[in-house]
């Protein structure tokens, strides 16, 4: 499995790559976007649905199959695979950042965390070697190492320490790691510090993973230090690994985190938004629920070649929405998450053709505009 | 459009028939099942996944469009076949039923319906003349007059001056119509008094109609009483003409009604019971949340060919729905519409081959098996 990353292409005037990536559920291109599918379901939609729109990965919580309906039940569904009947490669992360953003008293030790169920509030254990386990059982093609996700603002000495347990979590997960066809991959912490996230990257690279990734990033932090994070962590990631920027972000940190070498990404933002009403465009995002879409006759996007823009007007998808019309989920998430694939395919294209820079300047000027009709 | 219903095979030993009916947006077989889409989407499902598993005309609800986008506004749209993208038959009610059955403060005169809205409260009038305006600028294929839904139960003296009143109504329904290609049908009323509905039968004949549904069925009277009014007073509805239940039932009800010489249905019962987690199947309905079904590797119903049943686990569909994840209603929603439909087929064959009656027998035994169960 160390030749699991292959680049094919090094676009000149940036760190962008293209790659492929292997796992014994096949292969997918980098930069990917993979669809967040909590409860091993991308909400909405079918399996067919998601490959049909771009989708060559998906995503699944282990905290949450953990507490519902179980890892081990899981497992004995035969795997997600299986169980969610998705055959591509899967990804799971670790539960590090649920049990952080979700559950309720946690106590963290050397050993592991305690925490609180955030559904019925009993009480549960995660230990690097069970969270491992659990994902075993999950049987995901890549699976995360137990990390501590630090929020913002916490204090550098809070950061430190953790950022140090976390390192010695990672070697921990590795070790206690038995199934021979996942792909473990180490995740940097270290919050806005670039000297400890320098520290934890050096450290992870120390233990060697086939992959890494970057935690804790977009956690309440100015979008400025993101970016100075990223721009200076993601090099100290070795170059013929794949790089995986967790839990972010809009179209715009896509290409701007892409140019500076991540390969792979997970986000929220299209699935839910979609289901709130928020739909991505080419001339900016729009909220359906407007009334000035009432009696809109034109599909959400004219330059847009999804199914939903083939054939639904705005105010159809308005009807649906206001309505609380269970389609307009289905509908709302195709288009979002068409729109996702589409711009990781044209970020694609363009390192290929060397015009990635022009290209993230577009995007750029178009976030800038859409922020002054916003004000 | 006289001659747009045509019968191509008669049952020897029942009243049973199967049939053409053309309307200008295509033409169905009936026995025909319409599902039931209320505000112009059939909850959860794309048009295309409705003519997959066997829909050829849907139902809309001119009550709800009305209020909501407003019959205007679908209009404008091109009309709901536009709207919402279903290029088949449709077939809206009056919103005779909404009216009893949903709005507030109704007060009936011989002008029509005066009634307040069940979301704002607003008021709202209907009369015959203008059910038959919003219908038609709805512009299904079949539109129905406005009738009074009478309750149950009700004194006889209420609905003989009720009935009365919806022939009269009738009457000014069909002088009001000014569309070509729609096919107004006539609603018999009576509530159980089969003299009351034989004179209604026989009024609206006289005024002379494309087809005949009867109303105010399965509205709280005793099985025994729905099925002895259906009995008497579906031989009194002409035999060349389409003949329509509205609003019911389950699937035995479908195979006894047909049996009498019913043509059409609609009924929320397997779109509603599915986002419920009623699922039918071939040895009975099965309540999906059961904790049984935890670790059920099975299909929902191993004799059923559906896209379901073809690739989710009774235990992957139970973790969808005791989470409420989206997926599940959609998924509930095909099994159930699949089973109904498969009926109406399997129906439709037995009719040709003589051997409806058999058939009937195996759906009662199949419901009091059920019943048995259940107690």
């Amino acid at each position: 499995m160390n030749r699991c990353f292959e680049i094919k292409y090094k676009d000149k005037h940036t760190c962008a790559r293209v790659g492929t990536l292997e796992t014994v559920h096949g292969k997918i291109t980098t930069p990917a976007f993979m669809p967040v599918g909590t409860l091993a379901s991308v909400k909405s939609l079918t399996p067919e649905e998601v490959a049909e729109l771009g989708g060559e990965i998906v995503l699944a919580n282990a905290y949450h199959l953990y507490l519902r309906p179980g890892d081990e039940v899981v497992r004995d569904f035969g795997g997600l695979h299986r169980f969610m009947n998705w055959n591509g490669p899967i990804l799971t992360d670790s539960g590090g950042f649920q049990v952080m953003s979700l559950a309720g008293r946690r106590k963290i030790s050397e050993d592991g965390v305690v925490f609180r169920s955030h559904i019925d509030g009993s009480e549960h254990f995660f230990s690097p070697e069970s969270a491992v386990r659990i994902q075993e059982n999950l049987g995901a093609d890549i699976i995360m190492c137990l990390d501590e996700c630090t929020p913002y603002p916490v204090s550098r000495e809070y950061v430190e320490e953790s950022m140090r347990r976390t390192v010695r979590w990672a070697k921990r997960c590795k070790e206690s790691k038995r199934r021979e066809d996942q792909l473990l991959f180490g995740i940097v912490q270290g919050g806005v510090f670039t000297d400890l996230r320098k520290e934890c990257a050096t450290a992870l690279r120390e233990i060697d993973f086939p992959g890494y990734a970057v935690g804790s990033l977009s956690v309440g932090e100015p979008k400025e230090d993101t970016f100075r994070v990223i721009s200076e962590i993601v090099p100290e990631l070795p170059g013929n690994k794949p790089r995986y920027l967790m839990g972010m972000g809009t179209p715009l940190d896509l290409v701007e985190a892409i140019s500076h070498g991540v390969d792979l990404f997970d986000c929220v933002l299209p699935t839910r938004n979609a289901r709130n009403g928020m739909l991505y465009t080419s001339k900016g995002s729009i909220q359906i629920k407007n009334h000035k879409y009432f009696r809109d006759k034109n599909p959400v996007d004219p330059e847009c070649s999804c199914y939903v823009c083939r054939n639904f007007t705005r105010g159809y998808l308005r009807h649906l929405y206001v309505n609380r019309e269970l389609l307009s989920y289905r509908l709302n998430t195709m288009h979002n998450l068409h729109y996702y694939f589409s711009i990781i395919k044209e970020v694609r294209r363009a390192i290929k053709d060397g015009t990635l820079e022009k290209l993230r300047k577009e995007f750029q000027m178009r976030e800038e505009s859409e922020k002054k009709v916003a004000n």
